[in-house]
């Protein structure tokens, strides 16, 4: 049982707040019972496991715990990155908000069968937030990593001034990947004009400019899901 | 210039974090000059304004700022409350986080005409959590209350159990209000037994077993205005 808080499994998990501490290691941490069993379900063993009152003091997890409430326990994994693939995933583009980025690999992993890739400017997938946001599916289907130049297959950019509404894309038969860029700054220019198909999600004259790119990702993913379903 | 921290408007802020003193007081803030925008351009008049260096000393206003990096103007309003109505609208049943009701609040202004009717044991839409989330459509469409027994028109309700998928339900000519519960506990039965259509979103088998409210919200939305725009 840890009593002390200098124990240097502890001080792991303290430096993996950090990003550059987790890019450094090439280790996230987990909490929570449910996110440990999305682990363990998907086959993913924890390098170090504190549970509190059994491995650590509850008060020692509780100081190194990302939650004001504390935690009963935590696991620290080694990170994972799927290569890009399926016959539909997503790239993110700056996307820097790790609650959205922790929320679209969710969709993506309710809806789609490729990874979501991430590209420059993007939120750390590892980080606390990000897990949390993420709830599991971080582990069911671990985010890729992609430059906009490498992307390949039909590039379905989201844009909203685009003219084609989103029901009226024809995704064709081969992979589509779904591009989105951050809310106010969108999808870099040289993306869009690689993007075989620019569409938007039509939203109302007196409503926002945009959705939030979370929305906005999963409303694609399920529109494009459902039209390729219908194709097959 | 305020330059007290027992100034009574900087008081009041402070107490407005709270959500008794929110319903005491029927008054909320919002931070920021895109949030005050979206009000004055919806034409809500602040009760109280405070710019930092004009009207308040930069170093007070950051005092009673919710956000972490300060702000440099805050305006206290009066709060609002829709009447039901429209051909869309929502109903949102314990959505006990303040982040996507606010996030639901966007949505349903980009995709529906109707307000967002929150039920018993959802976050307060004036939390500034969900003040931010919400991006300003707080103002141009206030959410309304609602109790699950006064609910009118087509209700549709969003479950994860349910045998029909979104996409083959339809939801005829007369106003439609789309039903969602929190993300565990799902819809209460009773609200399940009255609603005349019960639709789920369809999810991969290998994917997680619901999306996060606010995806689920935003998809029903789309799809269902969708639908509807169709018929039209």
């Amino acid at each position: 049982m840890i009593t002390s808080p200098h124990n240097e499994q502890l001080k792991t998990i303290r430096k993996l707040h950090d990003r550059r501490w987790r890019e450094r290691l090439d280790l996230f941490a987990a909490e929570g019972e449910d996110l440990l069993d999305a682990a363990a379900a998907a086959g993913w063993e924890p390098e170090v496991l504190l549970r509190a009152g059994e491995d650590v003091e509850r008060d020692l997890l509780d100081e190194v715990s990302t939650l004001g409430s504390g935690t009963r326990v935590i696991g620290v994994y080694r990170r994972r990155w799927s290569a890009p693939g399926g016959r539909l995933s997503t790239y993110l583009h700056a996307v820097d908000d790790p609650g959205n980025v922790g929320t679209i690999l969710r969709a993506a992993h309710g809806l789609a069968d490729g990874p979501v890739l991430l590209g420059p400017g993007c939120a750390d997938p590892y980080s606390p937030k990000a897990v949390r946001a993420g709830m599991g599916s971080l582990f069911a289907r671990p985010p890729g990593r992609a430059e906009p130049a490498s992307l390949e297959g039909t590039l379905v950019a989201l844009d909203p001034r685009a003219e084609t509404a989103l029901a009226g894309v024809d995704p064709g038969p081969g992979p589509v990947v779904v591009c989105l860029g951050a809310e106010r700054e969108g999808l870099p220019g040289e993306l869009l004009e690689r993007a075989s198909i620019r569409a938007r999600i039509p939203l109302r004259d007196d409503g926002p400019e945009s959705l939030n790119v979370a929305m906005a990702a999963t409303v694609a993913l399920y529109e494009l899901a459902n039209r390729m379903a219908a194709d097959a």
